[in-house]
């Protein structure tokens, strides 16, 4: 059959590349090209175009979030976790970040032929155990094969469906000059466990990941606070990407004070050693909370009260000055541009 | 890091097997088995024990189902569609297989390094129209890419909510003894076209595919009938399997009447060729329906009216003798068993 592919016209080149690169996956300025200049046209829907990690609409008189994550991390286990506990935490916590809990997963497994069915029960078995512990059940699934040679062991999809509280409002577009930038803590951790055991480049180092469900930590935040503004969790491109994503969606400025990042001394050490910055590596177990001045305290009370935010720190600001840009003050008073990176720094960590 | 797989005990072999092998990705016995040994043990909870094509809960008041799937269909583009429309007509089918509508559509991308961006963007456009035609929404999506060597060019997994109208129950446990088994239309149309351009034993032949989209069929037909017992669409495996995975849910004997079962003559010497039963071969918009012999006549005139139903044709019958056993009647008189497949007959077809 003759396939005319001249139908469909690009409306590329993304940086002169007329086929897929690494870049394309990194969550940077090249993945943001290809979902606005390549999706979006395609897909566009009022719901979609909110392009926050999941999408809030009414059905049935239900007001549900909906989100997916697909997960090609390798190796697929790491120090800390495996790629079966990423398929449930990355789902839950950007369910999280609507403020909605997760109720119900849905679970897709594509396998390459050859694959051990031991790591497959492993990882099937971690899956398990992460949603017992982020309190969701997996409620659908389906498995394909593909031959050898056309996938890496196991990638995994996983969606999922929760309620967002009533009142409760939380999406980029609503981070305001003057209000406070929280972290829920250390940061980079993620992005530096999976480089720890890649081939080629191992390095000795004791950083584990910090995957974790972020539902609790927020309902905690909810408790104290149902208008938080802004929540997102800090996964590909690190905090520097989110704050840049919030920034531009927000038309805000973002002031980071540099001294007030939680970067724990092995990933400072590993960053210099990769040549990266913290700022730019995945978390897998943090989130980044933009809310009022006025319940700045009584959030971040919360969050250090909690397990996984007890070393939450306020790491900044919104300002009138300078919108759609993040910047970082030094100690010496000097201020530095924190841009969207362009393509891509650490490839599949999620 | 050294790794434990010791914890983890494969309640397995699988017909001896300890690896991925193609079979366990053909919707036979040998996907039964891995989904019963290894992932229900891992995810076991009481939503997923239906094994049904979608999960059917209550949330936030409303009564959803929710379903997902993967596709790696090769080649990527078809007679009659691409991995795009299946995408979007595959999950779309799985909930109206619940007697659901659905509303929403997640979609995540694996995407290999080097794939086109053309190609990537012609599917967009296929999964966007698709939808479109559908009447659902795509309402969340992530993107993911894999170094060249670990993909084929393509995946897209989808997950759909959907609304399950009141007083509406659509299982297969509900087949009972002396219910009427409909097919929509003509069978195995799907599975052939993807074979005949198929790379290497490629056969020169008119079939297109029948992917579409059944949930406005499903509707009309609960216009007439809101009790209608099972529905299924005979994607993997085809017919043959579908009826046996409803034969055993139910504890119910099916038997087909051979004469009727509406075989394109295309498909038919398609089959003859590759050795293969058009029993087993793949629908992508075809669906089964089994219903109370006093509603069977009404349902039957509602899908002929309608353009997806056109040919729909009464095929067998539930009965108590041999459960969980599906037989065709010659005819000649004879009886043959039709079993379900024990590993792959055509792999990637979806």
């Amino acid at each position: 059959m003759a396939l005319n592919f001249e139908e469909w016209v690009c409306p590329l080149p993304l940086r002169d590349h007329t086929t897929i690169v690494m870049g394309h996956g990194g969550g940077g300025q090249m993945s943001g090209e290809l979902v606005e200049h390549l999706f979006m046209p395609a897909f566009a829907n009022p719901v979609l175009g909110g392009l926050t990690d999941s999408a809030v609409f009414q059905l049935g008189g239900a007001r549900l979030a909906f989100s997916t994550d697909s997960f090609v991390v390798q190796p697929l286990f790491f120090p800390g976790g495996s790629i079966g506990d990423l398929a449930v935490n990355g789902t839950v916590n950007d369910l999280a970040m609507s403020g909605a809990q997760a109720a119900y997963l849905s679970c897709g497994f594509i396998l390459e032929e050859g694959v051990e069915l031991s790591v497959v029960g492993r990882i099937a078995t971690d899956l398990g155990a992460a949603a017992q512990r982020a309190g969701v059940t997996i409620a659908t699934g389906d498995t394909k094969v593909v031959d050898a040679g056309h996938g890496d062991g196991v990638y995994i999809n996983t969606a999922g469906v929760g309620l967002v509280p009533a009142g409760v409002d939380i999406r980029p577009q609503r981070a305001a000059p003057g209000d406070v930038v929280i972290v829920s803590g250390q940061i980079g951790v993620h992005g530096i466990a999976i480089m720890s055991v890649r081939d080629g480049i191992s390095f000795g180092t004791e950083v584990v990941s910090d995957c974790a469900p972020l539902n609790g930590l927020v309902a905690a935040m909810l408790d104290v606070c149902t208008d938080l503004h802004v929540l997102r969790d800090p996964t590909r491109g690190g905090v520097a990407t989110s704050l840049n994503e919030i920034a531009k969606s927000a038309g805000v400025g973002v002031e980071l004070i540099e001294s007030t990042l939680p970067v724990p001394e092995t990933v400072a050490n590993a960053c210099s050693f990769l040549g990266l910055d913290p700022l730019y590596v995945a978390n897998e177990g943090k989130l980044l909370a933009i809310v009022a001045p006025d319940d700045a305290e009584e959030v971040l009370a919360a969050m250090q009260a909690h397990p996984l935010g007890a070393d939450a720190a306020i790491i900044g600001s919104c300002v009138e000055a300078h919108p759609g840009m993040v910047v970082t003050k030094t100690a010496f008073g000097a201020t530095r541009v924190v841009d969207t990176p362009i393509g891509e720094q650490l490839p599949r960590i999620c």
